[in-house]
């Protein structure tokens, strides 16, 4: 696979590429796109020739091989995570933003709390919103390698009494951290000690660094009566436009709630994203993955490097995604300073900090996935627009 | 366009053919498929190009063009219906089963009466029942020649006083009415009057035969502040499998409330379903239309005649749809037996009666949307199974 060539994807309708001017007042003329989590490579050769076939066919009615879909989950949950999922147990949603929304509207009510460790995806705390429940932001700590770090103090302090449920994040984006089985377990004793559903969004299980082993969170002992799994094939093969995830639910009476939510909303998966997925999940993908994440981990490397050059700019050490989280607090310029110096000096267009919850303030997200060439302008465009403080 | 050409399309996963051993014990091996409203036709060549576009593009990432998507919209409801669709009114559902459940979940509460003039398409009931509402049902009367006509009495009679909607279906499924605007003026007389928010699935408004004319819901006075509209290129396209479909309301207040649920169950459309749908709403799609419509009034043809040659069997009259609705009452005999002289008998899956709501005990449903040679075999062997009433 060649991961180095560019594909120019403006004007396709790419979220990345053609908003990012209207919301980032970058131009796609010269501008880098390095906000929304796609990445800008083809998708592996069985998806393409998956969809070939479909296209070849060019029958588009009701249904696809839900059969052989559960197979591919199946059997790369297996093969990769080390993790047994009974095909019963999976439910397909619209992808895993309406997943969550799904879990919210099933299994919680209006005003109960749901608790979050911050800095995290944004979407969650949207659809929580969206949906009335209460927000409860746990902030991450740090070590002293400046890593994410659970403060289960300040989790148990942040609770008011009506929580309901956790929506945790492994591996953590953005930061990247692929959790340890004892941070695990301390999450997982602080949703039994407070009665929460704990619903595990696992969608960058894929993308782990050499040196780090990520833990479904299915692994841990008594929590099947209210762990929900929710796992997708986008990120992995980049076919979010797919609109397609997992929820996966070894609980009867959780996976019957969400269950009967999802007929009542009358969701069908559509027919392209179950095919890309029952495709994607199969040896031959494994070993696209596998080029893929060196790939990833050749870009992080570089982009590291760069920005650990420049005075005041700090990138949190990757150990899974392709999402840099970097801290821009060292520069001590206010917010807009250092992004107006992305933006418009740089003119790159990276997800800013605090949509992401409390404790972004001063960072920016920086999608690496990614032509290599490409994480080398950024980073050359990064240290002219800091070249002052060198 | 060859519409004679037959596509094999057991073993894609597709619901209507490798499903209907399943379901009715009648092997793709030789069995004729005709229940599941979607054709056994090839997408229009617009359509073929768009998918294709996008695999040699090869990157799936999120987003789709929606400015182009609302211009395509706009463009076929004024050019083919004459109604000029305000494109900020859109919201894109996961189809329109879907966009019913939406509707049901943001406009109506647990308990809350919904009508239905039945029989009617199956799953309007089914999602009824699974967001926990309660199903009106009003049986519509037949004229003289067999048609499917309204019974306001039967309406006023079937409410209990907690209606809150009305979910009509226009042009009719099954039966396979054009409602005059008499017909259509009736209904929203009775909405307004019992205050009933009424959705218009128009699902098959682009399938009327010659002679007819739809006339759009939105074209009555007096309807905006309670009218949903529900359209779709599903059916006149073939494509439901990509699970995209329209809800376009006028009214600020409706269309919010509903547009909050989305956003509270985090739903977005997928790019395969936007595409297909832009690209067919086209002037080249515009003409693949009116030759299938051509074609599907030719199938209506000799499948009307074979099954008029059949004692006590009849067949209502279409002017619109490919859904031929078929009366046994006629033969005297029960569910049971005639259902197998047409399952084990001749070999044809076909949609249940009863599923329809009350009034469809004695129909069964026919998919007439396949090469004439299947509709020819069919009515072959549908006059032998019934042969000893001759």
């Amino acid at each position: 696979m060649d991961f180095d060539k560019i594909i120019d994807r403006r004007g396709t309708g790419s979220v990345k590429w053609d908003k990012m001017e209207a919301l980032y007042g970058v131009s796609p003329e010269d501008g880098l796109s390095m906000w929304v989590a796609d990445t800008d490579f083809r998708a592996p050769d069985p998806v393409q020739r998956a969809l070939q076939a479909m296209v070849d066919h060019g029958v588009y009615g009701y249904g696809s091989d839900e059969a052989a879909y559960h197979d591919a989950i199946t059997w790369w949950m297996a093969e990769r995570h080390g993790w047994e999922v009974d095909p019963a147990h999976i439910l397909t949603s619209h992808g895993l933003v309406n997943a969550v929304g799904l879990c919210l509207d099933a299994l919680t009510a209006r005003g109960d709390g749901i608790v979050l460790f911050t800095p995290i995806y944004h979407a969650f705390a949207r659809v929580i919103r969206a949906a009335g429940r209460d927000l409860r932001e746990v902030e991450l700590a740090q070590d002293a390698t400046g890593l994410y770090r659970l403060d289960m103090d300040a989790a148990e302090a942040a609770l008011t009494g009506n929580e309901k449920m956790l929506i945790w994040c492994s591996p953590h984006n953005p930061g990247g951290r692929v959790w340890s089985r004892d941070e695990l377990e301390q999450v997982a004793e602080f949703a039994r000690r407070h009665d929460l559903i704990l619903i595990s969004d696992e969608i960058h299980h894929d993308l782990v660094f050499p040196g780090h082993t990520h833990i479904p969170m299915t692994a841990l002992d008594d929590l099947s009566d209210r762990l929900i799994m929710l796992t997708a094939a986008s990120k992995t093969f980049n076919i979010a436009g797919g609109e397609t995830g997992n929820v996966i639910v070894a609980d009867d009476t959780l996976r019957n709630r969400i269950k009967g939510r999802m007929a009542a909303l009358g969701l069908s998966p559509n027919i392209f994203g179950m095919e890309m997925i029952r495709a994607a999940y199969s040896p031959e993908g494994a070993v696209w993955v596998d080029e893929l994440v060196t790939y990833l981990d050749g870009n992080r490397r570089l982009f590291d490097r760069g920005i650990a050059e420049i005075p005041g700019l700090r990138s949190m050490a990757l150990q899974s995604t392709y999402l840099a989280w970097v801290d821009f607090s060292g520069t001590g310029m206010p917010r807009m300073e250092f992004t107006s110096r992305v933006e418009q000096g740089a003119r790159i267009a990276a997800n800013h900090g605090p949509t992401f919850g409390t404790g972004g303030d001063s960072w920016l997200r920086f999608n690496l996935g990614t032509p290599r060439t490409r994480i080398a302008e950024a980073v050359s465009r990064l240290q002219q627009s800091f070249g002052d403080l060198q």
